[in-house]
């Protein structure tokens, strides 16, 4: 494995890991990395990602490799490199050796693997061709990962249950992602003096996560049209007036992520309008943020937002009438169609293969409320979660041209007032949170979020 | 489609394909663009690529749609996004206007695919769950895409020999690829006086391709490793003695590619040692570009390069014997293990989905000798075709120490000699060479490959 960055007490983290899992199951697992994608021919593929659960047991982003978890210990199946390997990718280093990096028990080629190993849970891999070797060695099928029935619906909860509560060698990875992100903003809001296009700016966040050797942990909006929630595409000129709405974020080597969203005017200055806007959205963000502690419903945090936005709106002339009344009628969710945030771990949406298992608590289901159908985390707040908080506002023309929600809500929105606002496609402001004993513990420390300090970074 | 750069004469061009395909089969053919795969959980994606033979009749690269050709006719089979998904997505334009993009005749939803279809022939594409969806429509699996059988194998021997020689259309995409990739490489030079490892230099370089809407076209290889041949770690740090060998290409937004490899001194001056074999290589390369014309076997170009480059270690001291007989004894091979270079145009080794159809003229087959079982292509060259032209000097570890190798070229390495160019890992020299009437065209010009040249670049 060619880290650049490996951390020396890996093996021992794994291992508590490992001892922690033998805790809640009295069955083994097993669970596999995954392979890479071809892109346009075989010989070309994607990047390779390992799959989560993999990663939070093994460690190491290995391709092709199954670890089998049985009473705390690991055994390591995979296979080594073939010698014509050499020439075309480097020497590897032999089974045995990362069998040792990662504190394995016993290591072995995946040939073994059905005699190795007893009927064991596992949870099915994001890649099709890994999955049909799963399903082929275990004897079932899993119409996906998050329908899952029996041992593996055990597996899938005791993880869960570890996964949700970081632990410090998990922390030390995710305070690492989001420093090197913080990094990768600052660079974009230096870029915009220079920059002529969404891409310009985009490369220049890239480049700098890509120079600390993390991968994007998704792929990032860099979009003038902030209105467009997962906006991927960046052939926008920037103009004088625009805002632009930058949601990027890198994972480390070992696939801890940071999920982060600055919005900045291309010009160095918010107009009026962006500014009153920004600072209600700045409101809600550090509203929520203040209230992050163990033992509150992340759902009331959400609410908290929803709130803070809808007073907000009313101040500035936007939204009229008494805010209980708003808030029941969600006329909110017309400009914050989205979640006030989410898990975030070895995944973005951590652990999201799942569907609702991880974010939604035992006996909890999702809303189909206008206001709630988007909300991915819906659990009371433990030490040592981390979720983001990221509240924003959005002039989506899907919704506020929609002819049933313009009548429905026509006495809650001052329209005449809200077209003043036409500089205001979309603003979101994100950091990711800890949630400690002692509050909310902001990682992505460093990235300014007031108006005067984002002005500053811009002159 | 939000392209950034659409082309005005697309339908044409798709046009004319289409009319091409229709000579050349009696059956209709339906292709497939597929879709995305997830990276980690189903909403967090992998960068989606359409399948290359899709887009070669198709044009645009849309996620999930289908085109059935018929004697000329393309009718587009695609949904139109659900109403919810200008949320998250942004408009999409209708299947109605992708369709006129694209010049098809009709255009339907997918559910209409069984319908509206005979039997026709197919190529399998590469990501499995579309890859089901076509084996259930069609009734028949595939092993793989180059074990293709019936009417299928007529296809894509009908697809091979008009995507061997690119059209007006395709040369426009493909010059449009090296330009923006010699800019890439550029920006990689310019990037080393400031650079403190791989990453650096490799960040500086696909800022330039992303600021210019062209994905790597593969794997970026930038590193001071160069003997590692698909080298994909970036973390080592550049050092004052070091070569950087850097293998970047970008393709275009409707999949064109290039391919180009330059290697440079971090310190900005080539060593006594490294200068020696670099004008070996470049020797090659250029004798390779002249010899590039219609009617020439490939073969014989990689002929051309193990010749020019036997005769140049012999020269430095490094090879000893006849030339004729080293060649023979293929002690070449122990310093370029690889072919002089390949096919390029929708993919960076064009149809290798296919295996070696399209490489290899009918009737040949790859040689298992250790100098030619690595060539890519043999064909005689015709004029519209686009190859690389690639020569390398490689100490390879796992080829040089290994001990059957010693004995069996014992007489022909000056073993003492050889140890004087330890500061020369790898170099590569790579350009993109259009045949035309008149002889080799390089399209990826601008681009020093001469030692003074790019060593003034570097200062």
């Amino acid at each position: 494995m060619h880290l650049s960055n490996p951390d020396p007490d890996l093996a021992i983290t794994l291992r508590r890991r490992r001892h922690q899992l033998a805790n809640l199951i009295n069955f083994p697992a097993l669970l596999w990395s995954g392979q890479a994608c071809p892109r346009n021919f075989p010989a070309n593929a994607l990047p390779f990602r390992a799959s989560s659960h993999f990663l939070y047991f093994a460690g190491l982003p290995l391709v092709n490799a199954a670890v089998y978890l049985d009473s705390g210990r690991l055994t390591l199946f995979m296979d080594n490199a073939p010698p014509e390997d050499a020439l075309w990718h480097g020497p590897s280093p032999p089974r045995e050796a990362i069998a040792h990096q990662m504190g394995a028990d016993a290591a072995y080629s995946l040939v073994a693997l059905p005699e190795k190993i007893q009927d064991a849970a596992t949870i099915p891999v994001q890649d099709v061709h890994t999955r049909s070797q799963q399903s082929q060695l275990l004897g079932r099928t899993w119409p996906a990962a998050h329908t899952l029935t029996g041992i593996d619906w055990q597996l899938a909860q005791a993880i869960v249950s570890l996964r949700l509560i970081h632990d410090p060698g998990a922390i030390a990875q995710l305070q690492r992602a989001a420093d090197v992100t913080v990094k990768a903003h600052r660079a974009g809001i230096a870029a915009t003096r220079t920059a002529t296009t969404e891409a310009d700016i985009r490369a220049a966040m890239e480049a700098v996560l890509m120079a600390h050797h993390c991968p994007c942990a998704y792929a990032s909006i860099v979009t003038t049209a902030g209105e467009v929630l997962h906006n991927c595409v960046y052939h926008h000129p920037l103009q004088g007036g625009n805002l632009l709405l930058a949601d990027v974020g890198g994972e480390t080597e070992l696939g801890w992520a940071a999920d982060v969203t600055r919005t900045w005017p291309v010009s160095g200055q918010f107009s009026p309008t962006q500014r009153d806007i920004y600072e209600v959205v700045l409101a809600a963000h550090d509203a929520c943020i203040n209230q992050i502690a163990p033992g509150v419903e992340y759902r009331n945090i959400h609410g908290l937002a929803a709130q803070v936005l809808t007073e907000g709106l009313i101040s500035l002339g936007i939204l009229r009438g008494n805010p209980a009344d708003l808030l029941a009628r969600e006329a909110h969710a017309l400009f914050f169609p989205h979640g006030v945030g989410h898990l975030v771990g070895l995944d973005v949406h951590d652990m999201e293969d799942l569907g609702d298992l991880a974010g939604y608590a035992p006996g909890r289901v999702r809303s189909d409320r206008f206001g709630l159908c988007f909300l991915r985390l819906d659990r009371p707040l433990q030490s040592g979660m981390l979720v983001t908080i990221e509240p924003g506002f959005y002039q989506v023309e899907a919704l506020l041209q929609d002819p049933d929600r313009r009548s429905q809500y026509a006495d809650c929105v001052n329209w005449d007032r809200l077209s003043q606002f036409a500089d205001v496609r979309g603003i979101r402001i994100e950091d990711d949170v800890l949630v400690t004993e002692q509050g909310g513990q902001v990682l992505t420390t460093g990235l300014p979020t007031g108006v005067a300090a984002i002005q500053d970074c811009l002159s």
